[in-house]
């Protein structure tokens, strides 16, 4: 099985981070494909951002195709171009917030979310409301920007640490959600200081992909998802006109 | 006033046919500037096409900024590119479907929205349901291609009429809100057919864009919609990185 | 146009304030036609006021049809008697809550209402429930008799500045709607003073109104909103039997 | 125990009816003061009627307490001025539609409301909501009058039995809850028929009444509903001003 | 009128605790049956202890049926195995959660439930959001073992106070709800002392059990709540396959 | 890794479907040890039936501690138990129901799920309302008993896909849920026929289970997940006072 794992800002430090995690979690048959976006923002912090990043993604996801892949993983947090990349493709496609909060919701009946910048927590918030969970899930923001996630000088993680405990005084969480594909590689340590399920996005995606490819399931092209209908398109996206994309077969 | 009325999708047809609704409503002091992207697809229909709409739209908000504008207007129902729309600019951003479902609601208590495609009947009913309207509209489609509705022939009209008799029969429907921007055109000839309000979301964009700029208000430069960070874009996307939209003074 | 202002207390002070607000924003070719009802509270301070002020409102749009309005606001964040009058008339019929929340949600994603008393606080909690925004927006009372706001020694203003800053600092308050017809002239200046849109609902109404009208667009009659049906009433409310306010043509 | 049974519509035929239904399930040491508003519409079909019946009914609440009641209920299944009513009173107050889905809700998952008009329909399914029953309950109108129901030859019956035919086909309903206080001597006969229960909404607030008043609970007088402020009320309003209605001891 | 009152845990003091307040509360023709159950725990502290309840609970319906009851309270506040209870009878069944919300509902429009301890605060948080009341009312935790309950020297009050108080303070709350059949004793009390609506589960329960059982009305036996369907059962559970209890005649 | 997949009802032979159908799924090194509940009904249909299969479910999942497992599978679309497991144990704990709707919604916005018997169509609406997919999925009842699954002549197959054939045209699902373990060998057979994804819950919830074991996740142990606290248990019930299953190492 081969995962696609496409970083939809273009920071080639996030998407190796991102692939030490998927790769450690990996099934021994699953092979991780880790891509960069070469069209958008360094980072994805707010609604402006994630707008922009989603060409690149499906542009990644289409020419990608080609060598093949069975399913595909966009490594941000806020779901960046979700619903278009299941559109354009007939394998299975994993958003990190809603595998990691579908996850969560096997372990704990109330959870929070902890992500970086203030910016991002309405955003988030509104995904998890769509996903069903705005009953179980809280939002918080740790006041971090992502690029700071890569600077261990920057007192990020005791500014998370923080807001962590918060949550689990004053929201009643039962499991934390790491809210950034940049705080992957802190999920394992901090489920130990805390004793509560920490649930990292990126290896939550992975296994999710790693189960629709292996249980032969794979987009609804009926409905919302349908493939794209041929039509033309103009200026520099003018090479996204082609159909969408198959499942290899 | 100026208004910048942006059609996301690259038919200047369309465009032309959202003009003359906006400057049929616009009042007297009100000039509609009316833009086509030439960034993206010939129409919009699902989250494909949508996504790809983005950046062209947001191009035109920055570039036509040094000719100024006081509010703008995204002419496609299914108000694409709405967020990152309202955090690149200061000035007031309206979506068709947003300034619709909210018109409909000081009309009525019950009403359904008519779009065309079943692709898009979802997405739409998705974004009622974050507006707060889930309760009170339901969506339709009338299986009518939107470039169909640029063609007398194509019986296109006799579906959507079907499909409003069928709301005010099944659904109670009290009003009817056209889900589409190229239905822009029908809004009056339905409502005295039917006897019911029939709301046309570039109208209603319209006057909610005027009521905005009039009040003095803005988009909230705090939280969700706070304006892009600076950051390094790469790509196609490489011109995007400057900030905001200011407000004009 | 010629809109009716009605306030449904009998503080004709306030409803001069209301006018003075009306008038600051209402296009040149709006007429405002200030009426204070002649029956019912001086104030209205939860739902017994509310109550007993609606005859007084209804008497108002009834008999002010002979001289001609296009559409009325009711001046009352309570969104007084807003269903009964618009049942009773043809012509659109504004609520300042209703007005100040949608245009509101046009301008941030969360939201506080910030009114008067702890009695009035969870009856606008229920009318922003309903009109869909109960995910989006929270209701403080800020501990003011209504009266106390026509007197600048009462203090008033500093327990409105300083809940508008808890709204900020806990809410995560992207925007802050008064909540109350007393507070419209104080919106310019907090709104100066805090960088976020702060929203009045009588500017909101008087907008709303403008806009319905010049659209062409009236309360639907399908359903909730049909036109009363004659039937003998009695005592203090027999000169109510008439039927409903047509448009004027 | 005394009970008052107000009908807030001016009708005494459909007063006897109620009074009957809840003498009928009083509790042996149950006194039902049956009273009928003076003032206000002859039967209440949607907004307008409703708001024009609650200074009646206040009034009723009002000038009977001289003789006492330790609690009432208002003989209208759109819970005409309940809030009102307990912001007035002291002692429990109940309303039809709010005592008979609670009722409901004991004995079915699942249940359907049949109202009388189309009108009523959504002013119902609004209480419904507000009241938690929103995802439980369903709404449908029969097409009959009010007054109709007075008449054996209108042919009321038969439409009001087709209806809950298609609830329980169409809905899946486990218990229909009958919509109108004028339907209440029809409750045990349909209830054979059809094998399910029927709730009726008289026999069901008595029940609810007496319930609250053997307990010693009553009307919480803080925040929402507490009692009215003293203040001048103008016109036919004026005798309103005096203060709450208090608990008998 | 004969009403079982069974509690499902095994601890005979918390019964005759539950049988005072029932019988304080009866009217009076009505007997009150208590009954403990002599299958599970002592008490009910979680869903691992409810799950365990319920058979004998079951047990006690069934076994009781032979000298009759014409209604049954389950006197737990997790309203442990109440729908299975349902299915099971067709006389009514009645859970202290869901009666007493049911009853705050008629008092207060925002109110509060404190229980025992932070294990029992979402299974409940979770029954009210089912009941319909999750926009209305909060659940808190007082730290309390329900056996504690039993035991003066334990301090128990002191939290529950404690607890109130936050609830006033913090929540609005306008009512309280008592979530532990344990604190059944407690109710006048803390009304006296803080001047809302106290409302103790099983008080309510019995005042809705008789309101069902004079109605006439009883658990519907379409759709959910049908009667068990015949089949063989195994191991300790093999004497549970006969059916249903009917209603005496 | 060890799964344990617990059917909670003691007919073996759909024990051995549910197996087989495990097997087909797992990964190369998961073992699927299947296992019948001793105690309880032959089938699961409705609340009366699912109550009665927890303690011979619990009973399995504490007795085969001593051979181990690494996660448990509740073979039952009703989720029967599922919270009481998860107290119970600290490894992670799947149920059907809730394993398919998490992996329909990473597929499909809207979809429909199709059980078996109208007694337990309400049941499962709730557990999906309480899942949080309430406004994304529907549940229909396609009349067939549990066991008539087993037997190929019952005509079992055409009414079911009958159903979902309806849900095809009428919901506009995109996707299929199959709402009973009996039907778990239909999948791959429908999912051909119709074109949509068609989910099974055994084979959903094994892919659940390898993801969060592989992941080193398993339940919380904060909140309401906490593990039972030990107290006397009575009668049949005595045997299940230990404490809960903790996590092999």
């Amino acid at each position: 099985m081969r995962l696609l794992l496409i970083n939809p800002n273009t920071s080639a430090s996030m998407t190796e981070k991102a692939a030490i995690a998927a790769r450690a979690v990996a099934a021994s048959g699953t092979e991780i494909i880790a891509a960069t976006s070469r069209m958008g923002p360094a980072s994805i912090e707010g609604y402006y951002d994630g707008a922009l990043a989603v060409p690149g993604l499906l542009s990644e996801l289409r020419e990608r195709r080609t060598t093949g892949y069975d399913g595909a993983i966009i490594a941000c947090f806020d779901d960046t171009g979700l619903e278009a990349a299941r559109a354009l493709c007939d394998v299975p496609i994993l958003g990190l917030c809603e595998s990691a909060v579908a996850t969560a919701g096997f372990l704990a009946q109330r959870f929070t979310v902890v992500t970086t910048l203030e910016r991002s927590r309405v955003l988030i918030d509104n995904l998890i409301q769509r996903y069903g969970m705005g009953g179980r899930a809280k939002v918080r923001a740790s006041d971090i920007a992502v690029l700071e996630l890569e600077d261990a000088a920057s007192g990020a993680i005791g500014k998370l640490r923080a807001e962590i405990e918060r949550a689990l005084e004053e929201d009643g969480a039962e499991a934390i959600v790491l809210g950034c594909a940049g705080m992957t590689d802190l999920a394992r340590e901090l489920q130990e200081i805390y004793g509560v399920p920490v649930i990292d996005g990126v290896a939550a995606a992975v296994k999710q992909a790693e189960a629709l490819v292996s249980l032969g399931l794979s987009t609804s092209k009926r409905g919302s998802y349908a493939s794209p209908l041929p039509k033309p398109f103009s200026g520099a996206m003018s090479n996204f006109a082609a159909k969408h994309v198959p499942t290899l077969t």
